[in-house]
């Protein structure tokens, strides 16, 4: 299942996770989504992974048909988990977790069905709370792909060329973000949106709004992905934004920069070192304790005072949130928006994007992603952060 | 919303639906997956559309923030349907279908909360079957997608440079795939699948077991997506299977070539052939009102006979289907498996894929987008299917 090297951090992971449901009366997890199968077990498998509250995990697995390991039990249906633990003497949970903010209702309903008796509740949040808290080895992970990222974002502009449509330069660092060791695929929590790789907007394509609480948008190329670039030619005047994910690892980091062709209007730079003014505050001010709607408040208000308001994070359409955990998915805890209630935490992980949207120049700003450690918060993505000239 | 161009098909779209519902006791159907809302309105959007069994579709919208129309009616919250309905005048249904194989167990038990002394049912079955059955206007889309599908494969083998790994091949084809008009993204029903673009495998990594119901797996780069190229070189005496997704116009095609490096086995040689007879053998034979278990029966026939059976679909871990509906999903309806209920119908779309995999030499076989036509079976990919040498 997994190696002996890795035993530790699935126990640690554990740990973690039985301690949570302490709080909770229940029995039991039971897991089947890929992004808790891979948390849970540091692999994806099709099956479902069992925690108790206390003692060990079972791995319930129908594909890969070669998993090896002690807690490794073949079933070919869900229905198998009940006779194999009746077999194995475990005692069926009075009490189980579920996640049914991922489970389809079929599935949910499906499951259920197996755990004659029991009570059910949803685990979904509490395992997003949990992961919200990273270990020391999934920071590494981040790191990695941090650093991979951020040594794709500098060869950038060494992959523009005159002419270019905003198509035509998106593909060329796709190219590049998968020679950096991208995976390609971006998890996100939910069902509803969806992303190829990331997005490259450039001028007023950033500006049209999105099925999705970004701050930017983009027509896209078809209606069937109304987001990102939609093929126009990238023109004097405008600014680039990349915001290309980083799966290199697994484990998501996220960046953008902001690039630009000829002369870009004042109002654009200034709104640009707004951007990183209101990044700099943040980094000041974050540490443990701290509430996170007050790093949104800060946000706003900065940008209130430099009289930017109608453009920030959006202008034909507003996003919500100024920053989102990272991790497995994209879009994990704390949401960095203006009624949540979650406060910074010690090894919490989040991207911070705070941006502007200049009507007929394009989007600027800036986005990093930051660790929260034991006394404050340590910038891990590194790379120039000023609006760099493409030509 | 849409253009008037696209409403007659929108229209089209609705009273098969509508027809569908009239078996079904049900007043409306609520759809809110992105698949089922670009079948129903033409776009992606957030929010939901809303048909009744009979009269007019009600597209309620979040986001984006700009669509006109006459039926799209603004909301901020799910719970806003039901009075918006009210205000209207319009009768609440007494018996609903919601997508449950398709939505979270949560948002299902939320919408459930909206609709006060109605019953429920699954629409997720219904909708599949209706767009099993493809309109004129899709069956364009899926044209467009093949046709720029098989340009892209007659380039793949100006691709290839000497010492190679599959992971930098792969980059190379992604990209072109791309530069032909690839939108990215690949939709599938049910959610555990998981794939980026497609797959291109190479030697003994064809036969790495996968989570996945797939032929081929492939060890993948990271744990984390432990399916398809793993970065191995690509050495002679094998094959390389390319099997990299087309949806270019939000609906999907699907095609599969066999490329060589040296002098590949004569096992291999002869197991391609057997996969072109057996496509052959079911092109001869699908027509309209042909049960779909009769041809996965011939093709597992025809690779016995041959004394391939080993081989056939997998070999460490074999699948359990030889074709598969696609459409806006790579995953639709019909399946072609040994138990399968599924009859051909006029205007279904399917990907027919007979492959080998030969150990320590790799996938062989092929795989089509064919259309079920009035009287028999049209091939819509074309490019050549012989073995093809990269050197």
């Amino acid at each position: 299942m997994y190696t002996a090297k890795f035993l530790p951090e699935i126990e640690l992971r554990k740990t973690k996770l039985q301690n949570a449901m302490k709080n909770t009366e229940a029995d039991a997890m039971l897991i089947s989504s890929n992004t808790n199968l891979f948390y849970t077990s540091g692999r994806i498998f099709s099956g479902y992974t069992y925690i108790p509250v206390e003692g060990e995990i079972l791995f319930f697995v129908r594909r890969p048909v070669d998993l090896k390991g002690d807690n490794v039990i073949y079933i070919h249906k869900p229905e198998d988990i009940s006779s194999i633990m009746h077999e194995r003497g475990i005692n069926m949970p009075q009490k189980l977790l579920l996640e049914d903010d991922v489970l389809t209702y079929n599935e949910r309903v499906r499951l259920a069905t197996i755990f004659t008796n029991a009570t059910f509740d949803n685990s979904s949040q509490i395992i997003r709370n949990v992961r919200a808290i990273k270990t020391p080895y999934e920071i590494e992970l981040i790191r990695e792909s941090a650093a991979k990222h951020a040594s794709m974002y500098h060869r950038i502009p060494a992959e523009y060329k005159d002419g270019m449509s905003d198509t035509e330069f998106s593909i060329e660092l796709e190219r590049l973000a998968r020679l950096h060791g991208s995976l390609g695929i971006v998890r996100i929590f939910g069902s509803s949106m969806e992303i190829y790789m990331g997005s490259l907007l450039s001028g007023d394509n950033a500006d049209t709004p999105s099925p999705y609480d970004f701050a930017l948008g983009g027509a896209g190329l078809n209606s069937s992905l109304p987001i990102g670039c939609n093929g126009a030619m990238i023109r004097p005047g405008t600014t680039v934004m990349v915001d290309i994910g980083g799966n290199f690892t697994g484990y998501m980091s996220d960046l953008s920069r902001v690039f630009s062709l000829g002369e870009i209007p004042e109002l654009a730079q200034n709104a640009h070192h707004v951007a990183l003014q209101i990044q700099d505050a943040i980094i000041e001010k974050g540490k443990p304790g701290v509430p996170v709607a007050e790093l949104y408040e800060l946000a706003l208000n900065t940008a209130k005072q430099a009289g930017l308001e109608e453009y920030f994070m959006g202008h034909r359409q507003h996003a919500g949130f100024i920053g989102h955990g990272v991790g497995i998915e994209l879009n994990e805890k704390p949401v960095l928006a203006p009624r949540s209630k979650e406060i910074l935490e010690e090894n919490m992980v989040f991207a911070l994007e705070p941006k502007f949207v200049i009507p007929h120049v394009g989007a600027v700003g800036i986005e990093n992603t930051l660790l929260v450690t034991k006394t404050g918060i340590e910038k891990i993505t590194h790379c120039p952060e000023e609006i760099i000239p493409l030509d």
